[in-house]
C-alpha cells in the first residue's frame, strides 16, 4: 500500500488497480486495458513454449501457465492478466474425453448425443480434478506480486453444452441447438450440471486468488432472443449470483446484444461487448451502472499502428472513459504483429479526455 | 386473369400473387410463405439429381435448374419459387476458378490476395458468361405457367468479396476483412467490379423473367456498424437503386440488424431478417413502409410439427400479417424432415388473424 499510484480506496493491495476501479465504477483518469487472448499465438515467446509442450501440458503445468499468463504483461503492458487455460477443461473434468489437435480445433470424440448419454458425466470434485488450475492461479498471483489484477474465467453453460453435444467447433452448432429443442428436459439437466460444476470451479478460482472472473458465452449469439432467455440467461445469472458477492464478474455473451438490457436489469455489473453494436447503443441498453468492456474488431489490428491509435481513441470517446474497459470485441488472432497489439495498449494509455 | 384468386390489382398475370402483394404493401388475408434453400438437400427428389449430376452440371443445365426450382412448389406448397443457382457463379464469371467439392464447401484455389491480383478479373459480358442462368429462368417461368412468382438472386458485393479474397468458407473471414482494411483502394475497386457485374446480372435475370430479386449479404454481420456503412451498404444500395425501378428487391444483410434503419431510410422496400432480433424491434427499426421477411431459426424445424405450428403462429402474430413474408431466418439444413418443412408452410396457410 506504499505505492503512490494506488487509488485512495484501494483495499486490494494491488499496485495498478485501474481495472478493479473501473469495474467498481470509481472515477479513473483513463480506462484500463487488456486484450482477449493476449496470452497466445501472436507472441513469439508463446510459440517457443507451444513448440516444446503439447496443449494439455501447457494448460496443466502451473509453471507454464504462470509464464504464459505473464508474457503479455511485460511485452505489451496490459492492466490485467488473464489466466492461460481453456474453457474445455470443464467437459473434461465432467468425464468426457477432449482432444486438442493442432490446427484442427477441439474434438470430443464421444459427445453427448442422447438423454441417456448424460449417465456418462458427473459434477466432479473440482478441487481434485482441476487442482492444476488452482495451483497455477496461486503461483501466478505470487509471481505477479500484486502488480496488476488476475482474471480467472470459464465458459458459459450454453457454450459448453455446444461443445459437449456437437463434439467439435461449428459455424451454427445446429446439433447442439437441436438437442435443446428436441430433448428440453435432458438439455436443462445438462445445463444445470455444467452450471453447478462451473460455480464450484469459479469459487475455487476465487479462493486460489483470482481477482475478477469472466464468463465467456461465445456461442450464445446463435440463439434467438427468446431462446437466449430460455437456454443461456438463467444459467449465466446463476453463476453471476453465486460469484458476484465474492468478486467482480464480467459476463460476455458474444453476439447477444438483445439480452444486454435484461442482464443489466438482473444485476450484471460488467459485460463484454463485440464490435457489432455501436458503443452508444450498448450504453443505452445497459444504463449508467454497468461497466462495459470491448469492442474493437480484432481484424482492425492488421491496420497500421497510426490507424489503430485513431480507432482506439474513437472507441474510448464513444464509450466514455468511466465504467469502461478497453479491449477487443473478440480474441486476438495469431496473425497480429506484436507491435500492433502494443499500439492498441499504448493508445489507451496515451488517451486524454 | 380469369382465376378468381387473383387480387383486384393483379397486373402480373400470376395466379397466386400473394408474395407480390405483400412486397407492394397491399392488404393480404395471410402472409405469403417461402423458405430459404427450399430447393435443396432435405428433399429426396433433389438428392436423386445430386447423386446423378455434379454441382456445376446441376447449376448450368436449364432443364435441371427448372426441375430443382419447381420441386418444393409441389412438394411443400410455397407461394414463391426461387431459382436454383449459387452466388459463386459471379466470381466464376469474373474470371476466377471456383470448385465445389461435395461436403467441403466452395474453394477458389487462386483467390485475390494483393491489389495486383485484380488484373486477373474482369466485369464480364454477363449475357455470354451466364447465359445458362437466363435460359433457366426463361424455361422455369414457362413451366411455372404463372402459378406463383419466381425469385432471382445474387450475393451482395461484400459477401462475394469474402469468398474472392478468402478463397473458401470461414467463420470470421479475417483475410477478407484485412484486405479491406489494408488495401482500401483496391478493395473498393474490387467491390465496384462485383457491383457492376451484379447489376448487369440481376438486370438480365429480370429481363429473362424473374419477378422479384433477392440480394444475400450472408457475411455482412461480421462487420461493425461503421464498417458495414463503409464496405457493404454503398454497394447494396447501388444494386437496389439500379434494380428497384424494374422489380421488387429484397435485401438480406444477415446479422446486420444495426443497419436496418439506415437501409429503410435509403429506400429499401423489403428486408430479410434473421432470428437474432425480436420481430417488434425489427419493425420499429424499419418503420411501417418496409416489407419484412423471416425469421424462424431453421434449427427449430427439428421440433415436432405441433411445436413448429405454434412457433409459426407466434411469429406471424409478432410481425403482423401485413407487409410481412413468412420465411426462415437462414437456409434449410439437409437434416430437416420434409413433413416438417411442409408443416411450416401449412401453418402459415392455416393462420387466421
Amino acid at each position: 500500500m506504499s505505492d503512490l499510484l494506488v487509488s485512495a480506496d484501494n483495499i486490494s493491495g494491488i499496485k495498478n488497480d485501474l481495472f478493479l476501479q473501473a469495474l467498481k465504477g470509481n472515477k479513473v483518469e483513463r480506462p484500463p486495458v487488456w486484450m482477449m487472448r493476449q496470452a497466445g499465438r501472436y507472441l513469439p515467446e508463446y510459440m517457443v513454449l507451444k513448440r516444446k509442450y503439447d496443449f494439455f501440458t501447457r494448460v496443466q503445468t502451473p509453471e507454464l501457465v504462470c509464464e504464459i499468463t505473464l508474457q503479455p504483461v511485460d511485452i505489451i503492458g496490459v492492466d490485467a492478466a488473464i489466466l492461460f487455460s481453456d474453457i474445455l477443461v470443464i467437459p473434461q473434468a465432467m468425464g468426457l474425453e477432449v482432444q486438442m489437435n493442432e490446427g484442427q480445433g477441439p474434438l470430443l470424440p464421444d459427445p453427448i448425443k442422447t438423454p441417456e448419454d448424460l449417465q456418462r458425466i458427473v459434477v466432479p470434485d473440482v478441487a481434485e480434478r482441476l487442482h492444476y488450475v488452482m495451483d497455477a492461479i496461486t503461483l501466478t498471483k505470487k509471481t505477479l506480486n500484486n502488480k496488476i489484477p488476475l482474471i480467472g474465467f470459464a465458459g458459459a453453460p450454453f457454450t459448453i453444452l455446444c461443445y459437449i453435444v456437437e463434439g467439435k467447433g461449428s459455424k451454427t452448432f445446429d446439433k447442439a441447438k437441436a438437442f435443446c429443442y428436441q430433448h428440453p428436459i435432458a438439455a436443462r439437466q445438462l445445463l444445470q450440471m455444467i452450471t453447478d460444476t462451473t460455480i464450484l470451479y469459479l469459487k475455487a478460482q476465487r479462493t486460489a486468488g483470482a481477482d475478477v472472473l469472466q464468463v465467456f458465452d461465445s456461442w450464445s449469439g446463435l440463439l434467438s432472443p427468446a431462446d437466449f432467455e430460455s437456454w443461456a440467461q438463467p444459467y449465466l445469472l446463476q453463476i453471476q449470483q453465486a460469484l458476484q458477492p465474492f468478486c467482480p464478474v464480467i459476463l460476455y455473451p458474444k453476439g447477444s446484444w438483445y439480452a444486454m438490457k435484461d442482464l443489466a436489469d438482473n444485476g450484471t455489473m460488467a459485460m463484454g461487448v463485440d464490435w457489432c453494436i455501436k458503443p452508444q447503443f450498448a450504453r443505452e441498453l445497459v444504463g449508467p451502472h454497468v461497466t462495459l468492456q470491448g469492442n474493437l474488431d480484432p481484424a482492425k489490428l492488421l491496420q497500421t499502428t497510426a490507424e489503430i491509435r485513431t480507432d482506439v481513441h474513437n472507441m474510448i470517446n464513444a464509450f466514455g472513459a468511466q465504467r469502461y474497459i478497453a479491449n477487443l470485441g473478440h480474441g486476438m488472432t495469431p496473425n497480429i504483429p506484436v507491435d500492433h497489439a502494443r499500439a492498441f495498449v499504448d493508445a489507451v494509455k496515451e488517451w486524454r479526455g
